[in-house]
């Protein structure tokens, strides 16, 4: 694949949980057929193997010391580079890594999205495109309280609760401080067709 | 009570559901004692006597045109001027006014809080004073969701319909744009003592 070669092209896209990252990189993903490929940050949560279930328990999942940025880096550069990764595979039942991995192959278009994305500056030098997916908080909320009741079985009060104590804090320290470094900031509130054919069209001509 | 005839402070709190504008408005009660007395204007929804209980169910609480304003505004001109007013009582089970009402007294400090309090520009020349209770919108969502299904036995996804299809429009429409008509701006995420003190300070004041 001499052609991809040191030119595939990397784009990053952050916002709060609920903001409609994975719903954008999806569309992506299909408007750019074969040539992307699409990953998410939530597969770098770092492995804790060597820590008791209660002490998993305790860490903070939305704080940026959670995730294996060093890592995640590395897999980055080289799908930019045109080499495969081993992509790790995470299990949220036991908080930790699996033994297994996927394979992930280059391609020219790379898409990562991830709540705090934007937070490791090394990899803010990394993107070639980034886009911030900016959605009312309230509507985050909403969308986050239906997922996690219906998708993970999760109560009303403990979704509130996690919400108050650890994911809004984290994303006034580690989110929302960085959506200026953004190339573009998409509402997220519904799909917008307008933004979407646009940021392709840009995207297209970076390579 | 001809010492508080013709002189009698009017304060208008507004802010979304949620906001915590019932809050302060108690903390305010409290802390001038006897010298006040508060208003919900939801006492103040439109007679609906003359519509089938089918027409009522339909119609949208969340609007202006819901509440009687014409009637709040003589009641509230009434009470500044020191003269008692019979006081509507609304059964939200029957969306219809009651054919009770209470009696309030003319107070020096009178408070008056609602959603859609300065939507009406006929009142806005009435207030003497007028405080808008400023709450980022997942808090005041998350503090509906806890009343309603606690309070009112309402569901999650039902109190999330009604949110999304009438509250939230209503408060872009009717709400926030009237933000900058306050003569003060509180934060509400957390009970704000400071601003609370010079508030309590400031209509001292003023009578």
């Amino acid at each position: 694949m001499i052609e991809t070669r040191y030119n595939n092209l990397l784009i990053g896209i952050a916002g709060a949980s609920g903001a409609g990252k994975s719903y954008y990189a999806a569309k992506f993903l299909a408007g750019l057929n074969s040539a992307a490929t699409a990953l998410c940050i939530d597969s770098y949560y770092k492995k804790q193997t060597h820590l008791p279930m209660a002490e998993r328990v305790k860490q903070n999942y939305d704080h940026p010391a959670a995730l294996d940025f060093a890592l995640l880096h590395s897999h980055l550069q080289n799908l930019q580079n045109g080499i495969a990764i081993a992509r790790p595979v995470y299990d949220y039942s036991i908080h930790d890594r699996t033994a297994q991995t996927e394979i992930v192959n280059p391609a020219p278009f790379i898409f990562i999205e991830g709540v705090l994305l934007f937070a490791y500056p090394p990899l803010l030098d990394l993107f070639d495109y980034k886009i911030y997916i900016d959605t009312p908080p309230d509507i985050c909320f909403i969308r986050r309280l239906q997922r996690d009741t219906k998708e993970r079985g999760r109560t009303v009060e403990s979704v509130i609760e996690q919400y108050m104590n650890s994911v809004r804090p984290m994303l006034n320290n580690h989110v929302f401080p960085y959506k200026n470094k953004a190339d573009v900031i998409v509402n997220g509130e519904n799909f917008d067709q307008a933004a979407f054919t646009t940021i392709l069209e840009q995207i297209s001509t970076l390579r």
